[in-house]
C-alpha cells in the first residue's frame, strides 16, 4: 500500500519547498526529488497545489450526550466530515458527570469513537474531585494517553469546576505533565444573567447572547490564567470568543507565562448579528457557548492569531438539528449549545486568513495542525509532512473554489453556519495513514479506520517550567 | 464656642486661597478676610500654614476582634491619635459572623464607638447571604445612615464571600443605592499557598507574603470588577497593594467604569523585605494583609494617585501587639493581621507626596480627604473647609518636622511600620467640630465627643449608573 | 447693575446645591439662601433650572486666516454664538507665519478681537524658532497674559514644528510657567499619503480622511509626551480624536506623567461616514483636521472623559461656507480645514453625555468649563459659581429641547455638522460679566463687551513638577 | 571531505530528536541512523551533546570606522571570535556616509569582509535620500543579496534619518522586498539631553545612560512602527534594551503588525550599574547605545523573548579598547560606542534562557538562529539542522562549564561586559561549512574562509503584506 504525491509544493509551519511526498503503510517514508518507488504505487499528481500536514481540529464534540439530547454527528460521520475538510485528526472530550469514575467514562467514550473514520484522541474533563479522581488523572496519564484535562468554568449546578476544583486539579495535572485547559465562562455570572433575562421576558436566543456576555468570558479567562500562574501549570483556554479573553491572554503571555490560546473558525467568521435574525430557528441554530460576538471582536481574534497570542484554531463542533434546538422554544437555557463546523475550518480559514494576508501558509499550517500537534505533544508524529510522520496529508488546491451549504456538506446536521460562504482554495485529496480517504470531492472514508492517538506527557515546555519553578523556589528565612 | 483661624492659606481640592475661617457650634460659618466674630472667640495664628480639610481615614479596625484576639486601639484612643496625626473622621467596619445578624453586628459596634473621640460611620460587611440579609441591608441603608457594604474575597473557612455572595450582595446594593466594596485577595489561592509554604517548612513571617502573592490580588480585584461591570454596579476596591491590582483597576476606568481606588499609606511606603527582617518580631510586626510589596508596587501605587485612578488614603488601621502576634510564632497563618497607621497617614503622604512634586496640595486634600467625602456621600458636610461645612479641620505647618516613632506616637501599639520616617510637614492645631483637639504637640482628644456620621445613599455616580444602564438596556427580538 | 438667580440649584464642578445667586458688577457677589440685595435687582427665577459655570471653550479660530481664505465667524459674531450657547469664554489662537514676530501677531489678533461679545483670551503659536522667539515667549507670559503655546505637528512646508522646535519651545514655556499644547498628527506622513491619495485618483474629501489616519495621530500625541517627559514638562494635547491618541495619553497618566487632554465635542458625535457621502458639499463641509473617525473612537473618547483621561471639551470652532470649501473641488488638500459648533458644545454634551449617563452634572460642569479653568490657571476667576468669580454663568434647563440646525443656529456659516440633531437640555440664560446675554432664545449679545482675560503663568502643577525634577535630579559620579 | 556527527540529539526550533548527522562538502547530506558514509569520514562523537543550528548574529560591526577610531575585531578576528562560541554567521553593516554613494560604501566593505572566517552578509545603512539611494537600493537588492536596509534615528548631525527620509526609504524597501530595520533612540532629545549633562558638569559614562533613558527609545519604536504601519511595510526593530521598546512593539503586534525584535545578550544580562562605577575605564567600557538599563528592563526583555514579540538576540559587538575608550574621558560624547560579545551570546543565554527555564531548548535554537534566517530569508539554508542546509553547526555540552574572561576570549579587545560569568552549556565543536572550526577549546578558524551570503529579497511575509494592503486599498466615493 503506497502512496505518491508528486509535483506539489510542501507547506510546513518552517519551510515552502517544492518535493515529492512518499507514503507506505501509514507513514511518510520519503520527501525529495526523484523519489524511488515501487512499482504499484498509487501516484497523485499535485501540479501548482500544496501538500500540507492534514489539520488538527482539537475540540470537537462527537455524539455528546448534553442537555437532554445526543450531538447528532457520531465519531464516523463527524471524522468522516472532517477528512472531507482536510481535517485528519481530533480531539475530543470525555465528560463525567459529576461523581462519575473517570475510567468508566473514558471507556464509554473509547467505545463510541470505534467507528471513527480518522485518528482521534481525548481531552478528559475534571468536573469534580475526590482522591479517586485525582488517582484516575495519573491512570489515565500513565495507561491511556491523556495529556490534557478539561475544566468547564460555566455550566453552573451541572459541570462546573469552581476554584477550589481548578486548584486541586491544575495541581496535579503539574505533577503529571499533563496541561490543564478551560471553558471560560464565569458560570455564576451566566446564571445570574439568564435569569434576568427571562425576568425582562427575554426568552429567545437572543437571551443566550445577553447572558454570556464577553466580560463573562474575560473574567473567567483572568482567573484561571492567574491560578496557573501562581501554581506554575503551564495551560491552555479554549474557544476565545472575544477581545476580553484574548487581552488576559496578550498579557499573560508577555509577562512571560507559558499560555496557549484556542479559537475556533466560527468565532473568527461569524458575528453576533445572528441573534436577532426574526426567524427563531435561524437563531437557535447559532446557539453556542461562547455565543458570537461583535465584529470588533473577530477583528481582534484575527490578530490575536497573527501575532501568535493565540495558537491553535478549533470547531467544537457538536451537531444539534432543528428539532432539537426546538427544545428552547420558550427558554433559551434549553436550546442545546453547539454548532458544527468540523468539515469547513480549513477552507474557511484560507479564505480569509491566507488569501486576505492575515497569515501566511506556513503560520496557517501552525494554527490548523502543527501547534495543535505540539503543545499537546504528539509532533512530529502529526502536524508536520516529514519523513516518518503518520501519513496525514491535506493536498490543496488554491485556486480550486465552492460555497459552503448545509446542503452539500458531510456533516449530519441540518444547519451551518458559514451558509453560503464562497471560498477559494479547498482540498483536492485528503491522506489518512497513507490512503486517500477524499478526491475531488469524492468522500472515501472507512468506518472503523481512525486510531486513537496516545498522547505522552511532558512535553518539552514542562520541562522548562520546572527549570523556572525550580530557580525561583521560595525558602525560609533564618532566624535565630 | 466659637474659633477664628486667621492668616492662614486655605487648601481644598479645587482651590488655594488666603482667607480666614470662622467657626461656630461645630461647623464652619465664614470664610474670608476681616471677618466679624464675637468677643471672646478664641484665635488661631495660621501665618504661614494651611487649612485644610481635616483628614478621613476611609478605613480602620477599631477593637476587632479578629483571630482569637482583639484590636489594641480602641475607638477612643483610635480615634484621639487619628487626630493628632490631623486625621478628623473615621469610617470603620461593622463585620458580622457568618450567619450573624446584621443590625446585632450593627448594634454591637456602635456601642463599642460610644467612646470614640472624633467622628465616625461604618462600612457593614456581607460575610453570608439569605433573604434576611438582604432585608437588614435595606434597614441599615434607610434606618442606620450606611451607604457601603464590605466583602472580603479571602479568608476561607472564615468571611471569605463567593462569587454567590459577591453578586447576590452587590445587585441588592445597587437597589438600595450603596455602594460594594471588596478586600480584594483569591482566598482559595491564598489556602493553597498557606499549605504549601507549610508543607515546605516556611512557617515564619516571610511565609504570610509568599502566600498572598501580587496576582491573588490581581485576579479578586479582576473578578469583583467585572461582576460588577456586568451588574452595572459602582464599586470600590480597598486597600489596593501593587501594580497587578492596580493595572486592573485602571484598564476598568479607562473602559468606563465607575471604579474607586484606596490605597494605603503604608503600602505606598514600606517595602516587602521587611518579612526577611531576622528579628521575628519585627517581621511579625508587619504582618497584614495584603503583605507589603517589592519597591516597584510603590512606584507604580504613586503614580496610581497621581493619574487619578486611585482616590483615597486609608491606613488599614488595626493594632496588635508584639505580645498577641506571638500567637503564630510557630505558623504565620495564626500571626493576627494589622498593623497602625491612623496618626500618621497625613504627614507621612505630605511629605513623600507633595514634598517629592508627586501631588499638588490640592491634590493632597483630594486624597486624604475629598475623594473619601464625595464617594461616601458625605460632601460637602466632610472633605471641604467651606461655609456650612463641619468645623473639621487640620492646620497644616508645612516646614515643622518630627520622626516617627513607637515611643512618641499616641497609638495604642508597640510597633509602627514607619518607624524613624523624617517627615517634613506636620499638623500644627487639628479642629473637631470647632473645637481645638491637638495643638502643637498637645492632644486634647474627649472620649466620646466623636459623632456617628449618617452617609445618605445614592451617591451622584448612582444617578448616572442608573441613566447609563437605562440607556443600553437589553430587549427581546420581535418575531412572528 | 444687578442680578439674582432664585430658585434654582448651582452644580459646580464638586458640588450640587440649592442656592441664589446674587450678581454685582460683573462679579458674583453672594451665594445662599434668602440673599439681600438692592430694590432694582434684575431678578431670574431658575426654578427646576440648574446654575452653572459658563462654558469655556479652549479651542476656537475666529476670523482665521487660512488656507487663503478667512473664516467666517468673526470674534463678535462667533462669540455671540458661543453666549448663545452658554459658552461665556473661548481660548483661541495667535498664529505668527514662520518668520513673523510674536508680538506682531499677537497685536494683530488682540485688535482683531476687539469687538468680542465674550471674554476671551489666546493661545500662541510656535511656528518657527530663533533667540527672538525665545524672548518674545518671555514677554508674553510675563507682560501680556499667555500662559499657554501651540505647536502644529502637521502642515508640512507651513507651520509645522519639528522635533528640534518642540524641543527648544517646550523647554522654554517650561522655564517660563507656561503649558505646552500640541496639535498631534505626523506632518511628515499626512504629506506622504496625501500625495498617495491624488496618486490614486481619490480627489475628494475622502482622501483627505484617508491621509488622516489615526495612525498619524496616535504617532505624534505619542512623540510630544514623550518629548515632554523627557524634559520634565507639563503637556496638553488639543482636539484627541481617536483610540490610537487616547491611548497614548492614558499611558502616560498611569506612568505619572502630567498630561491633559482635550477632545471635540464633534469627536464625540460625528463619525467618518460623513466624508463617504455622495454630496461633495456634505462631505467636504466636514472637512477639519484631525478628521471624525470610526464609531468605536467616539466610544473610546467618551470613555476618555469618564475616567478622567480627557479633561476638557471644545469645539476647534472654524467656519468656512460652501462657498469657501469649493476651493478644494478637484483636490483634497486645497478644502479649508474647520467645522463649526461653539454654539453646540454644551447642549450636544449635556443630552449624550449627563442624560445617558456617561458624565454625572458635575462632571459636565469640569469638562465644559472648571478644567479648563484649572489648567490654563484663572480658577475660581473663571470655571466656578463661587463668591468673587466673574459672573459667567449659564442657566440651564434640563427638559427643554431644541433641533440643532444650520438654519436656525447664531453662527455665521451654511452648515452644522450636528444638523438635526435633537437636543434635551439647552440653557434658558447666559450672563457674562453679570449681564444677561441671552434669554429663552433671545441673544443680546454686545459687540465689544467682552474682555481679554490675562492667564498668569505658573498653575499649581507646575510646582509639583518643579519638585518632583529637583527630587529625582541626575548627578555626576564621583571619581578619583 | 566528510564528517559525520554521531549519538548527540539534533535540536531545531521546531523538533528534538536522536540522529547522526552527515555533512559533505559544506551541506548537510543526511540525517538519521546507520548512516552510509565514506570510509574516511571524520567522526565527532556527540553522546549527550545536542547538535543545533550554528548561531546568527545579525547585528555586529567589524572593523566599523567610528566617532575617529576604528573597531578592533576586524573580520577574521571577529568571525573566528563568534565560531569559538557557537556563531557561524554575522550580518554586519555597510554604513555610508551622508552623501556617499551606496555601492562604494558596500565594495568597500565587502573587501575588508574577504578575510573572515565564518560567513556573513550585511544589511546597508540609509542615511541620506536622493533619487540616487533609490536607485542603489534597487541594485543592492536586484545584484548583491542585500534584502534589509538600516537606519539610525539617533547620531543628530551624523548619521539621523529624520521622517522623512524614514518615509521614503521605508516606501522603496517595500517595493524591493527588502525590510526596514531601525536602530531606535530620539536623536533630537539625546542632542538635548547629552547638553544638558555637560552643562550640569556631568561629563563622566553616566553621562552617556543618562542622556539615553528609556524614554528616548520608546519615542522612536513607536515612530518607526507607526510609519511602518502607515506604510504597510514589515519591519524590524534592532537592539531593544527596555520595556518601552517593547511595550510598542509587543502592542503593534497584537494589532496585527508585522514587527520583529532583536534584543541584545548584553541588554538581558547587565544592568545600568556599571556606569556608576568609581573606575572611570570600567564605566567607560560599558558605553554603548542603547545604554545599560535598570534591572526592571532586563526582565521585561526576557519576557519578551518568551512571549515571541522579541525574536532575535544579537551582540552589536563593536570592540574598542581602553585606549580607544579613553579619547572621552572628559567628555563622554566623545567615548567610541560599542562592546564585544559575538563569542559569549550563546553561552550566556543557554545558561541564563534555557537553565533558568526560560526558554526550552527549541526555542534557544529559534532566538540564536532560526528566526534570523528566517527573518532575512535565508532558511532553511541557514538556521536549520536538515538534509541540504548549509554544514554550520554547533555541537553543544550541556554539562561543560566556563568562566567568562577577556583574559580568555578570543574576541580582540580588554574587555568583557560579562566579565566572571560562570557559565554551563558550552559548544563542544562548531562546524563551518562541514569543517570543524572549533573543538574543545581549540579555535582551528581559517582566514578567508568565510562566504558572503545572498539574501533575497520578498521573505513569505511580504505576500501576507501584498495580501492584506491589497484586501484593504483605499477606493474614491463615487459622485455625480
Amino acid at each position: 500500500m503506497s502512496l505518491l504525491i508528486k509535483n506539489g509544493t510542501v507547506i510546513n509551519a518552517e519551510e515552502t519547498r517544492q518535493a515529492d511526498v512518499y507514503c507506505e503503510n501509514g507513514l511518510i517514508k520519503a520527501i525529495g526529488h526523484d523519489l524511488d518507488v515501487p512499482e504499484n504505487t498509487e501516484i497523485i499528481d499535485a501540479a501548482g497545489q500544496y501538500i500540507m500536514p492534514g489539520g488538527i481540529d482539537p475540540h470537537t464534540h462527537m455524539q455528546l450526550p448534553f442537555m437532554g439530547t445526543v450531538a447528532t454527528d457520531d465519531f464516523y460521520t463527524g471524522t468522516a466530515a472532517g477528512l472531507a475538510g482536510g481535517t485528519t485528526m481530533i480531539i475530543d472530550f470525555v465528560i463525567p458527570a459529576p461523581g462519575e469514575n473517570l475510567l468508566d467514562a473514558y471507556n464509554k467514550w473509547m467505545e463510541w469513537a470505534q467507528k471513527a473514520a480518522g485518528d482521534y484522541s481525548f481531552h478528559v474533563a475534571i468536573t469534580w474531585w475526590d482522591e479517586t479522581v485525582s488517582a484516575d488523572m495519573e491512570t489515565l496519564v500513565r495507561d491511556h494517553g491523556v495529556n490534557s484535562f478539561k475544566h468547564f468554568m460555566a455550566y453552573k449546578n451541572a459541570i462546573m469546576a469552581d476554584d477550589e476544583i481548578l486548584i486541586n486539579s491544575f495541581s496535579r495535572s503539574l505533577e503529571l505533565g499533563a496541561i490543564p485547559t478551560v471553558h471560560a465562562e464565569n458560570g455564576e455570572l451566566v446564571f445570574n444573567l439568564q435569569q434576568e433575562m427571562m425576568d425582562r421576558g427575554i426568552t429567545g436566543p437572543e437571551g443566550h447572547a445577553l447572558s454570556r456576555p464577553p466580560q463573562v468570558e474575560g473574567e473567567a479567562v483572568n482567573r484561571a490564567l492567574r491560578i496557573a500562574e501562581v501554581l506554575k501549570v503551564p495551560i491552555y483556554v479554549v474557544h476565545n470568543s472575544c477581545k476580553e479573553a484574548l487581552d488576559e491572554i496578550t498579557r499573560a503571555r508577555s509577562q512571560g507565562q507559558r499560555v496557549f490560546g484556542e479559537v475556533l473558525a466560527s468565532h473568527l467568521l461569524v458575528d453576533e448579528t445572528v441573534y436577532q435574525n426574526e426567524d427563531w430557528e435561524t437563531a437557535a441554530a447559532h446557539v453556542m457557548s461562547p455565543p458570537f460576538r461583535s465584529s470588533e471582536h473577530q477583528d481582534a481574534l484575527w490578530k490575536g492569531l497573527q501575532s501568535g497570542n493565540l495558537h491553535t484554531t478549533a470547531t467544537d463542533h457538536c451537531c444539534f438539528c432543528a428539532e432539537q434546538k426546538a427544545a428552547g422554544k420558550d427558554d433559551f437555557r434549553l436550546i442545546p449549545n453547539g454548532t458544527a463546523g468540523v468539515e469547513n475550518r480549513m477552507e474557511a480559514l484560507w479564505t480569509h486568513g491566507v488569501n486576505k494576508g492575515r497569515l501566511t501558509m506556513n503560520e496557517f499550517v501552525k494554527v490548523t495542525s502543527t501547534n495543535a500537534a505540539q503543545i499537546f505533544n504528539i509532533y512530529p508524529r502529526k502536524g508536520s509532512v516529514s519523513k516518518g510522520a503518520d501519513a496525514d496529508i491535506v493536498i490543496w488546491d488554491p485556486k480550486a473554489k465552492k460555497t459552503i451549504s448545509a446542503k452539500t456538506h458531510h456533516q449530519n446536521v441540518d444547519f451551518n453556519v458559514l451558509e453560503g460562504m464562497e471560498v477559494t482554495g479547498i482540498p483536492s485529496h485528503t491522506i489518512s495513514a497513507g490512503k486517500v480517504v477524499y478526491a475531488n470531492g469524492e468522500l472515501k472514508a472507512v468506518k472503523g479506520a481512525g486510531k486513537y492517538v496516545n498522547r505522552p506527557p511532558f512535553a518539552d515546555y514542562f520541562e522548562a517550567q520546572r527549570l523556572q519553578t525550580e530557580s525561583t523556589k521560595p525558602v525560609a528565612v533564618k532566624r535565630k
